[in-house]
């Protein structure tokens, strides 16, 4: 990233509500409040961290409504009803600045079969392939070496990044987002064993990503045996998830690096499943259900439940659990103990 | 996918025994029993499902030859063996129909060295790499930005999906079909530590891919320190599984999505492990044997068992434990009030 | 490989301090000791396969200096420091000899801006990217395939392997080696909770790689939210690891297949990870920490300490619990049995 911007071009990108202070620097950088340098920006993001705006070196600081201090000379403190939220729209700007515009119309390099319906304003980069009777819609950008296979539909404002890869008949909606060397559709992993050997269970469904969904870096998105995958509306999808065949994912969910979902599972809508969570098949997580990284999910989980450890189990008995654990050599220790005792005392019964 | 089918053109796809009532509908999709609408075709796969098939809207439903019970008005029963297989078979022509043949020949935008040898039906797709040296047997189909090194082999009847990646040296036997993204041959992860460094171990060894394997998306199979990686005949692997150097797996195994097998492992035939599996490597996992989702393999398993958990242990003793787990609180409790007993009555003792 | 040297030239290689024996046989191959045949060069890595030395029908075979035993008949032992290091000079020799040599240029079919900085010795394979303002350094090899992007810069001797995806901005060092698939610099997954909606927070830093790194295939580094990823000098990383953003992995790490850390963790120098470990965000993995496979960090962990188990705890401890766990249902018995032997007593009481 590249920034330079003043203090007051600051506080109208954040819309800010009042500033304190001033500052004479240019502001060049972020950081946060412990690590910040004069010319940075900081912010306020947690109550926690309250103590560290007042010896923070940062010239600009973010501060939500509540905050009672003063700045330090040459320093502005600028309220906003939500630091996290006034970082984001700054973050935007300077990421729509320093992102070069997309160039409409097709690289010399591509291959796109004649039958191919590409919108005027879509990007279609060096080296992409689109099959025959895929769509790609306005202002769609395929960055670079993207794969589109035949039958494909991409909607409007989409962007592919480099290496993704999307199997035939699958269907993307609107302003998503595909991050590198993801694949969508591949083939679900089904077979029947017969005479000794597994033999392919043809997948014929497809995939379906729906409009504000992002999926991470390499991350792998089955298309159905028959019917339907779905990745619902706004769902975010981290790096190296896999998602098998006939998953339903709902809208808005969080999937966090390295989730693994089983064929038929439901995911709700509002669910969040932190880092490396395991999810069998043909189960449902109910709506706005949070699973804690690393743990195994292996039956079903009610809606707005939190739960963790392998199998899942609600939060506060995993937690009791994960205590309890530790303490099992001494639990080991005092049954030996109680065991002496009672032999003891049966010895000296009458 | 796209069908249009009579009931009777079914009936000769799967071989149906007989059928019981007929319907005019042509069949246009293929649902579960409970979600099927007219128009669509069902089955009943297990027993526990019989009783949807009195009340579903499906026009056409396989069934197995003990199903007991009569068709609605325009709907019929087809009797077949097993509804499982014959579904498949159903689904492998519709797959097969809407495939489009594949062109014999070179894109002219492959990049293929000029000693390559590669099988005049074989077909090189857009934008695929083939390095000198390499061999590409009949039929094989590199569909799209494949790339394959240099001494490389690859058999009869080979599918490469978009975006492979084959290290130099590999070799990959015939029917084989490699998704999206996978990368076979890479570079085992070895290293000696000398003098505060790591130093590389030069992993020169090769990977050995045999008939009828087939490879998930994302996936990595490491090359061998010397000697060879081999994935052996008729076994399947699923997404974003990663196969450490040396590694010798049997066949006809399975491995499920994020399998990760560290190096020097052997994992016997017939083989399954579930998703998420973990294994040290230079052990053996006997014949057979399956390992449920997530656990963590440390030491050998003997062929023919069942194993879960972290470390994995016989899965009956893993499912007690699991339940012996969240009593522990009440463990807890129970040796608490033990002693507190006890002390009781030694207290009251003579 | 290829491979074909008499058992003097291997004398020379690997610097052997003294020959016991010799063969007259050719060495075309390496084996571990009881797997050689004659003509393979096997070595005595680990004391406890000492036993094999003598029964190992390898024609060379590389020892310590303070092994005792004579070769066989037509057999060669050679006396070596450390035959481990012996044996990666040997097999780095067997690399580079059959490496074909990097030709310096642009191949006519890469996609090179204009403005793109690439040294004269550097080698920009078949259908690679590289975009506006990059710089490419002396000898760097981008194989094939892989995509390159604005400002991004590479050191000397660094090797992309096929497919490798380098987004915008990120930093690359020198003698760095990035195996096929793998994504340096996507996105962090960051979104604020705004009126039902996740909406994203743009990632606007960078990804640095330092020298002499190595980067297993697929997997994914991405970049900082602001500031900057960083993986340190010397690190290795396995196969489909996933590095959050603002994640700071110090020098000389070890990252096995499949680990994944989470946002804004720090990992010290030298520390290692085994297979599947996950790790939480904001915390710090002190120097020199080894964790065990599949481990769940979930806390800070001290300098120097050896930590396994869900969540991570001291070795000794989870291996005492990993024990204890499997001895719950004899426990929860025992403890049925002394409230059972206690109500006898107190009903024997006076």
């Amino acid at each position: 990233m590249q920034l330079s911007f003043t203090s007051d071009e600051i506080a109208a990108i954040v819309q800010a509500r009042a500033a304190r202070g001033a500052t004479t620097l240019m502001i060049e950088g972020i950081s946060a409040l412990r690590t910040a340098r004069p010319g940075d920006l900081s912010f306020l993001n947690q109550a926690k961290y309250k103590a560290d705006v007042a010896s923070t070196h940062a010239s600009v600081v973010l501060i939500p409504p509540n905050y009672v201090g003063e700045p330090k000379a040459n320093q502005c403190l600028l309220v906003v009803d939500q630091p996290s939220v006034a970082l984001a729209r700054l973050c935007a700007r300077i990421e729509s600045a320093s992102r070069p515009p997309v160039v409409a119309g097709l690289h010399p390099t591509a291959v796109v079969a004649a039958d191919a319906r590409v919108a005027a304003s879509a990007s279609i980069g060096p080296l992409c392939v689109v099959e025959s009777g895929a769509q790609i819609g306005e202002r769609a950008c395929l960055q670079a070496a993207v794969y589109v296979g035949r039958e494909v539909t991409i909607g409007e404002d989409c962007q592919l990044l480099p290496g993704v890869r999307v199997y035939a008949g699958s269907e993307i909606g609107r302003r998503v987002r595909i991050h590198a060397n993801a694949v969508i559709g591949s083939d679900g992993f089904g077979y029947e064993f017969i005479a000794g050997r597994h033999e392919k269970v043809p997948q014929i469904g497809k995939t379906v990503i729906e409009d504000d969904v992002e999926i991470g870096a390499g991350s792998t998105i089955d298309r159905a045996r028959f019917g339907r995958t779905v990745i619902g509306e706004g769902t975010k999808i981290d790096n190296l998830v896999q998602v098998g065949h006939n998953v339903i994912i709902g809208r808005h969910c969080i999937l966090c690096a390295q989730v693994g979902i089983s064929g038929s599972a439901t995911i709700e809508d509002y669910v969040v499943l932190a880092g490396q969570v395991g999810v069998v098949g043909h189960i449902t997580i109910g709506r706005g259900a949070k699973v804690g990284g690393g743990a195994a999910v292996s039956s079903d989980i009610e809606a707005g439940s939190s739960v963790n450890g392998s199998p899942a189990v609600p939060l506060m008995l995993e937690r009791r659990i994960a205590v309890l654990k530790q303490r099992l050599p001494e639990l080991f220790h005092r049954v030996d103990a109680l065991e002496e005792q009672l032999k003891g005392l049966a010895g000296a019964g009458p």
